[in-house]
């Protein structure tokens, strides 16, 4: 870590997040319009990479070989690195990694990073049957072990393990739901979910009820990263890349460990915090992979916001939130955002810039932060990817 | 460029290419199994990293997520980076540029690059569809222009500016069909196409007949890069990243410039040969991406080993042969070896390991060589990718 020079992220923007009258090119194009529209001293003349995160173009679009095509889109054709990158749901922060890569290596000096995904197709079927292929496709995907089914089982053994409650799922959803009412481009910006109102709402998957779940959703996000030389030409809040850290561990489910004790993101955040020279109590905020109420919860154990098995508990007692401890998921996360796959981890990078830059409206903007993390999961959980920015003192 | 630390590729080795009775998962452990096959000292607990590099496989397996599921298969879980990079035709030669920047920009020691894919599945009509959403699927793909039409207009126009003949064509599909005779890998190890044979094969698109065309393959491969400063534990014989570039043009064709001057690949080789230090006389091999007869041609001419226009003649010189000026496609080629899109810039580096290593066949073995390149192209020649290796002395 840190053998290249050092890279900062220096603006980023979102399209609207949720069912969009808009085909897949229309929304890249609008996450490009977005982001040049918000930052006037950037020009594509300047842009010499793009990294686009995108989970199954493929599938939801009938679209591959999106590198190019996304370039083209918003105008950043010819280019010299063009790629994409796929991970899954955690192919949006995938990209910025590599455009990281890209800027410390000396590949790029200036890099877009775009994350698009369109899941609201006219087959909703297809659609859901696209979900299956992210596992294991003859083993897990055929025997319908899809997100939700795993996740229930998550929270059932965590409820057993532990103690935890569904009130403590229906908090996490309630606090991430609330900050999403700040967010005009959260799915949800408009809707208010109370706990009492949570708990009427329909099983998914037992104990899970809608409001536990992340929503299939349209969107795309764009971030700008320099090296860190150049970010004044940009900005005069650059947000420095501090620590990253990235491990997978099993694929097939019949290899996982422990359902309540991720490994993976233990590794992934340990290695961040340890390339940063912090830890977890340095943290002002985060933006976690709440694609279900029981990922954020297990992730504040596993990251070492709190003890393991005290989760519920923390969020309960107000310690995930603005305020407390450490703020999470500030711009609603993928509860009140929406989960378009590969704009996810791109557009929790944009409210890092945004926290720090103190643009954000005033019911979500931490005050005064320095240290932020963003933790991007993958599958079953079983691929984690979490980054450490420091903003500008 | 080289602001990080250098790297180095110190083994390889590919599957059996050709319509295999094996699933892409399959394919996938036996590239992993070749691989440290071919390398006593490699451990699988040496390997920090995985990069795969898959074109379509959610259409052509149903299985996204591709990363950790082939980390699984090669007994590569837990690792710390685990990524798939898509870009189409070069996806191969683009995992390995990830692996590159992850390993100079200190994200990554000792990285295994992957290449897969099964083109061959049981609906051959679903699998040539696929390859239509490479193309901009709205305005390209959907009216039929994939990828032999598209390269059938450049050997037109070629022949109308310059007068190249049909012969020439020949000329490199008998070259490249030749070496793959000494490669048992290769689809097409077993089979002798001479000039009067090709000359008499069916027309796919005027003016390429069937021996002009690569074919739909499956196949996996896999190469280890590592920093430096570690190549000494895995072989004596490394071979070290001098330079790269890359470069995207167009996309949706109403956008591309002349079909015969490609000027993606003028700028992806200059940056490459800039950062290198050396020039196009300097090679001793090239491995160029022969997805049909013409593209060999064209590539002659932007790489800069010929002057515009002279493409042809170079090939019927003899040129582009051992004993030539460059050894060009000594493993055989996309033509000889067949093309499984996310493979083949994989196999591409196994070439140029196992050339500079001496261990290719006396048939097609380049004497002493010093300097190598490689270009991978992607889609309609929109996308252009090149490595330069230097051979330890």
């Amino acid at each position: 870590m840190n053998l290249g020079r050092g890279v900062s992220l220096v603006g980023g923007a979102t399209t609207k997040f949720g069912v969009r009258a808009a085909t897949w090119a229309e929304i890249a194009q609008e996450a490009g319009e977005a982001l040049f529209r918000s930052m006037p001293t950037l020009t594509s003349a300047d842009v010499d990479s793009l990294f686009v995160g995108a989970a199954e173009p493929e599938r939801f679009a009938f679209q591959s070989h999106v590198a190019p095509f996304v370039a083209e889109q918003l105008g950043l054709a010819p280019r010299r690195v063009v790629q994409r990158t796929e991970l899954a749901c955690a192919s949006g922060q995938s990209a910025i990694r590599s455009a990281y890569a890209a800027i410390a290596s000396g590949l790029s000096d200036v890099a877009v990073a775009v994350g698009v995904e369109k899941m609201n197709i006219p087959s909703m079927a297809e659609a859901n049957t696209s979900m299956a292929c992210v596992m294991d496709r003859a083993w897990d995907g055929a025997h319908g072990a899809t997100a939700p089914p795993f996740f229930a089982m998550v929270a059932q053994r965590h409820m057993l393990e532990y103690g935890t409650t569904e009130e403590a799922f229906a908090a996490v959803s309630e606090k991430n739901h609330t900050y999403a009412n700040s967010n005009p481009n959260a799915q949800f910006a408009e809707k208010t979910f109370d706990r009492a109102k949570l708990g009427r709402l329909p099983v998914v998957a037992p104990p899970l009820r809608l409001g536990d779940c992340s929503s299939m959703t349209d969107g795309g996000a764009a971030v700008v990263l320099v090296a860190e030389e150049l970010a004044s030409k940009y900005t005069d809040r650059p947000v420095h890349v501090r620590g990253t850290g990235q491990y997978a561990d099993f694929h097939n489910l019949a290899n996982a460990g422990s359902l309540t004790d991720w490994v993976g993101l233990k590794h992934a955040s340990r290695e961040a915090f340890r390339s940063a020279g912090i830890g977890p109590s340095d943290l002002d905020f985060a933006e976690v992979h709440d694609c279900f109420t029981i990922s954020e919860i297990v992730e504040y154990e596993a990251i070492g916001l709190c003890e393991p098995g005290e989760g519920g508990k923390f969020v309960l007692d107000g310690r995930s939130s603005i305020g407390g401890d450490v703020a999470v998921n500030t711009r609603g996360g993928l509860l009140g955002c929406g989960h378009p796959l590969g704009a996810t981890g791109i557009a929790q990078a944009v409210e890092v810039f945004d926290q720090f830059a103190g643009r954000v409206p005033s019911a979500r903007q931490v005050p005064s932060p320095e240290w932020a993390l963003v933790h991007n999961l993958s599958g079953s959980a079983n691929v984690h990817s979490v980054m450490i920015y420091q903003g500008a003192s």
